[in-house]
């Protein structure tokens, strides 16, 4: 079996982390100047593990391998969440990138193939996992032409161009090329911490549904509006709320999660009666069924509330992305992996959070794996995963995707 | 009795609405150039009504009459919310104006003294009412050093300095010199409108106690973060809301009022549980027990939050504006003067608005009177009142005026 190089991995981990280095994380947003760079960084250290890299038309940097027979495709992404950690996302990718100099090293697996990709955007700056969405087909030009970036306005095109890729060609999957996708990353939650685990085979990823709730009441003046006549979209828009909070958990299942995390009222001062109100409402589960019944009671919920009035309110969905289930004999080369170098020590989970491998699940089998997060922190700088964890992911990574390119 | 000129009236307010004009409405924060050149045309105004104006060092114009014997003062505010109406606050300050005028037009009435005031700032760009405050010597220098612009953030002495009044004194009530303050103004409510009525007589200016709830829980991962141990600021923020709302009504008096026009999640995006969350509380009432009962309910709610947990809250009492009460001889004659011009059309009420009265109250005894506002539309650049109105309202505070200066 391969051995991985513990040092070279951490290496080019806090390597790649000085490439928007923000305190002790980084700030590196698709296609910012410290994204491309790292992108030209990554596509060379692919070169010299014996890749063949290109830098495509939407910024995926993908590592081809020049040998035939059966291939695993692995990968993650690079760019990284406003002041976000330095493992999201890049951690999964130098893997591929470790796990090909791996197994080039042993003389058993030297000849087997892995192709290394970091998928644009999944960061979502320009609209969400772009680059395995272009990969597998699902992107348009039209879609690129409107995208723009969340919070500057920018057009992806003029983006692209300043990075030098908007004459590349977009690099699209291959039909046969791959027996699967594997995906590593941090686990962004506790769970692994709190089970004593150091190794999450992931089973599913969750579903997404989302909805924009838009209250329309009269915005008018807080002291000479008697109460019986007011029509306040604020009030309108808390009532409905604290009613998802009572009703939701009378439909959950046991890992499901419901948040509201933005929400805004018009115009926003206080001697001014809202005369609009808005909340944004996700729930995910990893079970398509629990998604439905979570849609359907916030339809009845609403429903209720227009009868009850005064104010209007308006429903739209904004997303509803299926749960991905993981492929069963990819999971259990993971187990099997996980279990010769963690004895006791991995477990089965979900993955709460939206990962490429949903994307690439659509169009090939595919497995993820977790290293714990200290203290379940992701998303922010002091993000952090323990050196021997991420070396032991990696070995574990490394293991199952030999065992799998050997198999029959 | 003196007899007003209700096109003199009616053309000095288009005339002032050209000061700052946006759409039907006017855009004329104190400070703002417009409300400078507003400001010296009005103290031309002034002396061509026989008046001697000053505009003085907080930007109070001040016309006093040269006349002796008792005095009326009269006044109101010239400036504008933002894209707000054409008569909010300066109809009062033109019907005293007009009313210094008719009152010298007439030979029975021509030894009678108004003097007329347009207050600095009363809409409260640079904090509130802060050339009524400045009047009655309740506002300090350091006050006005640490003055800030409220969304610009200028200082108020630079602004002061451009409108050339850095150097001007501030003119203070000199001792004895008023019998009474006497304020017109539009209602901003729907009151006299819904009640048939053309002038309201109002008998006290509602209290306003505002408190600052902040909620501090923590800020994680909306997909990652299992119910259970979650600490979601903006779930305890409408949790509590929604107990004011179920609550305040069991407290509240006939015309008591209570809004939340401000509120705030952090950081504000769909994915991420707000790890603190901000709201603006306010209630008004004319009576200060009734107030005194809602900040009592408050605190209680308040306690069983922060014992329920999980997150912590922050109570923060912004202000405490005690109710202001009218004086009962000056409304009987503007109930009396009101019951000669529109017999049966005249009501008694409480503002629910804030107004300079409230200030002057502290130091004269005082009165106000209001005219209807269409569709009770205020702070909006559609304000309006009917010039059948407004003309009405005009003479009935000429009329009060004459007979309060008349009497013992």
């Amino acid at each position: 079996m391969p051995k991985i190089n513990g040092e070279r991995l951490l290496g080019d981990l806090r390597r790649i982390a000085e490439f928007g280095r923000y305190q002790t994380g980084v700030h590196r947003p698709h296609l910012s100047p410290q994204d491309v760079e790292s992108r030209r960084w990554l596509a060379g250290r692919m070169k010299e593990a014996g890749l063949e890299p290109v830098i495509d038309g939407i910024g995926n940097v993908i590592g081809r391998s020049p040998k035939g027979g059966p291939r695993v495709l692995m990968g993650s992404h690079t760019d990284t969440q406003p002041r976000g950690g330095w493992l999201d996302g890049v951690m999964g990718v130098i893997y591929g990138l470790e796990v090909a100099r791996a197994l080039g090293e042993d003389p058993a697996t030297a000849h087997l193939a892995v192709d290394v990709a970091s998928w644009a955007d999944e960061e979502g700056h320009w609209g969400g996992m772009l680059g395995s969405k272009s990969f597998i087909g699902r992107l348009t030009e039209a879609d690129i032409d409107n995208a723009r970036h969340r919070d500057e306005g920018t057009p992806m095109r003029a983006a692209l161009k300043a990075a030098g890729l908007a004459e590349e060609p977009r690099v699209e999957l291959e039909e046969g090329r791959y027996r699967c996708y594997l995906e590593a990353h941090i686990e962004q939650g506790g769970l692994l911490e709190a089970s004593g685990k150091r190794i999450g085979v992931v089973t599913a990823i969750v579903g997404i549904f989302q909805y924009r709730l838009t209250f329309s009441g009269i915005q008018n003046h807080a002291g000479t509006t008697p109460m019986p006549i007011r029509k306040d979209a604020g009030a309108a828009m808390m009532r409905l709320y604290n009613d998802v909070m009572e009703e939701f958990p009378k439909l959950a299942a046991e890992r499901s999660v419901w948040t509201v995390g933005k929400l805004s009222v018009e115009p926003g001062a206080p001697a001014i009666i809202p005369g609009k109100a808005e909340m944004i409402l996700q729930f995910r589960d990893a079970d398509l069924a629990v998604l439905k019944r979570f849609e359907q009671g916030l339809l009845e919920i609403v429903a209720a509330h227009r009868a009850r009035g005064p104010c209007a309110i308006e429903c739209v969905n904004l997303s509803r992305t299926p749960p991905a289930p993981m492929e069963e004999r990819l999971l259990e080369a993971l187990d099997e992996a996980a279990e010769a170098h963690a004895p006791g020590h991995h477990m089965r989970m979900p993955s709460g959070a939206g990962h490429d491998a949903q994307i690439l699940a659509q169009r090939l089998p595919a497995a993820m794996l977790f290293v714990p997060s200290i203290g379940g922190i992701s998303h922010h700088f002091t993000e952090n995963t323990a050196d021997g964890d991420i070396v032991l992911g990696c070995q574990v990574f490394a293991d199952a995707a030999a065992k799998i390119l050997k198999s029959n």
